[in-house]
């Protein structure tokens, strides 16, 4: 413990307001691994994301075994093809045209789960809102999603996947929720803009049409 | 679009770290109030978060109206009231002392919710787990969360509530899904350390328990 804060001034507050706007959901990647004390470091800044209850809720599993990913990816493609029957028209094909994943490529894959009761916290704060327990994890992927892109390395979360194939698959207790399944490694572009944007699926809208006052 | 990417250099990198680090959950503000622009310009950036399908599915709540406060602030005693009596002897004493919350101080409050059925995405990356959009809502609070400490400024997250009385109170669709309610302001005192640890009710534990290979 310090009470020396660092100073925060206009310089890296504008670099920071860059990092926000570069960071991209990747699924085009190099195959280049990432340094093992790269990703290490990483998960390191992961966990000094907030918890409720500082109850570090998230459990991070680094999935290299090919049955795993086979799995993981069998699931992937049997979601993707369930999206895509909900779709229509131009509207399908242009699904059925768009890169969602990175899993064949990406060197690193991390599945992130969340303990839905932690001894750490003793059950502070999340009484009346058990999801806030999940809700740290994201907190932690947001923290390594951009301490990630600090370094060039880019990350993609796979959400088309059936839940229930994940802890079976990485053999985890059943009652761990599963949160997210992130491929991580270098990028094989940079862009400042989504690719969801750049094939055309959606445009991002004015934050003035997400603010509200009361 | 450009694809003139920033380099985020060794001494960025060792900046962002620092701010990772002293982000702090606040519950003790001073009084002056943060500057229109720069909260207009702190949900700005929250905006840039990822967001499932692109759908930014957060929904922004400025809360000023006394009523609506004083709504809020009774639902915090209720649900802090019934916490407590989840505790014995000295646990019991100690969340008694703790301060979890700064509602009577922080000059702005802002809650968050999920719009659970957006129209923008089309409702890509969701469908088996809906509760994306809600992570995606979770993301935007973090990039809220370092920004605004990067401008010296605090957040503190108030979870102990009930979700029903926060859409009744702020007038907002029944569908929308409670995510949080923020306390922003000054703080008081900045450190490094959680208030929580501070308190004597909870340390963080090392990053490698959490982490597993398969």
């Amino acid at each position: 413990m310090t009470d020396q804060a660092p100073d925060f001034d206009a310089a890296f507050r504008e670099k920071l307001a860059q990092l926000f706007a570069w960071r991209r959901d990747v699924r085009r990647f190099r195959e280049e691994p990432v340094a093992p004390e790269i990703l290490e470091r990483l998960l390191a800044v992961a966990d000094r994301a907030p918890s409720v209850g500082l109850s570090q809720p998230w459990r991070f599993v680094l999935v290299d075994a090919p049955a795993a990913r086979a799995a993981i990816r069998a699931s992937f493609e049997a979601c993707n093809a369930d999206a895509l029957q909900g779709y229509d028209g131009d509207k399908a094909a242009l699904y059925a045209g768009l890169k969602l994943q990175g899993l064949d490529e990406a060197p690193h894959q991390l599945a992130v789960f969340c303990d839905p009761d932690p001894d750490q916290g003793s059950g502070l704060g999340r009484r009346t809102m058990p999801e806030t327990l999940d809700f740290s994890a994201v907190g932690a992927i947001q923290t390594l999603w951009l301490a990630a892109r600090a370094e060039g390395i880019g990350l993609g979360w796979v959400s088309i996947l059936d839940p229930e194939v994940l802890n079976g698959a990485l053999d985890v207790p059943a009652e761990w929720r599963f949160i997210a399944y992130l491929c991580i490694g270098y990028p094989a572009t940079v862009s400042d803009t989504p690719e969801l944007e750049t094939a055309g699926w959606e445009t991002r809208s004015p934050v003035r049409d997400r603010i509200l006052r009361r």
